[in-house]
């Protein structure tokens, strides 16, 4: 049923290979068979953790981005390591970042990014009975860590405070999580 | 107070200049006083629009995004041209993509939308008062028009159904605008 929207690839090839950054410019039959070119970024996926403290507090992390020049709010995330499962890279850079481990973790779901551009996954688990240790930040790592009340991140999501997508669609999971609209399976750690 | 989070630029340059993509890769320095490199994308920034028509109904649009490779279900977005303003584009995009035009207009927010390598911007905008009209696709752009509810879409955000991050962070908007919580400032058009 979707034949009239499918683009097929024709030709692809890597036009930068960066530390980081990889790019591709391929070349596209479109539906109505004329040809195009696309250009995307291969990313190796990655996964956002919303941390529930005890309090009933949110655990929470203020960035320098360098491509905006500002420090954003955000939820603890990372990119999936070569290999990495999904629930290992969550636990991983919930530690790296915060320091806290977690008893329980459930997958919510997950988001696409830049979808123009990017084939980035974002994994949202959340995460419970958490406690406090040392931090382990990567030696290009610098950020703060702090919490806040649900409500004042919501408040902070109209506000215009908080603008990362990654953490709004979170502020989404959380709201409807919190209110009982969005039930979440948990696991407890083996 | 951002001191030890902020890295400052030492050198930039393009290092992939493409049709859509360009590429800069910056030595900077880290609060540390070390150096390292940063790589990200220049956007010129988009608009996507909630469009709330007479029946309660969302208008909603079905698009394939090659470099996922599936069928994404979206609010209608589109970048912004060089000099125009946020309202104008997103005017643009509606009667563009649907062929509907509206007669009130409301600034919701803004979402950065990869932070980590990016400095896209999408700005939210909500709209009422529609008229359908004759669409007028770009020549390269293929996609399906259609409606739903509200609780709809906040199903298909759970289930999996919508996973684009921009469409999630408007289904928070849209949430919380319905319910009273997030109120809008209309202005109609001259």
């Amino acid at each position: 049923m979707n034949h009239h929207l499918i683009e097929s690839t024709i030709s692809s090839e890597f036009v930068y290979q960066g530390d980081f950054l990889h790019v591709k410019h391929d070349k596209v039959r479109l539906p109505n068979g004329q040809t195009s070119t696309r250009e995307h970024i291969i990313h190796p996926g990655a996964v956002v953790i919303i941390p529930l403290l005890e309090n009933g507090e949110i655990l929470l992390e203020r960035q320098y981005r360098y491509p905006l020049g500002q420090v954003f709010i955000e939820f603890p995330a990372g990119k999936l390591d070569p290999g990495e499962t999904v629930l290992a890279c969550g636990k991983r850079e919930l530690l790296e970042e915060t320091g806290y481990t977690a008893q329980e973790w459930a997958y919510a779901g997950k988001m696409h990014l830049a979808i123009a551009y990017t084939n980035e996954v974002i994994h949202i688990y959340f995460a419970k009975g958490l406690t406090a240790g040392e931090r382990k930040l990567d030696h290009e790592e610098f950020l703060d860590v702090f919490s806040a009340e649900p409500s004042q991140i919501l408040a902070w999501s109209k506000d215009g405070s908080i603008t990362d997508a990654k953490t709004l669609t979170c502020a989404l999971w959380l709201q409807n999580y919190l209110s009982g609209s969005w039930p979440l399976d948990w696991v407890t750690n083996s």
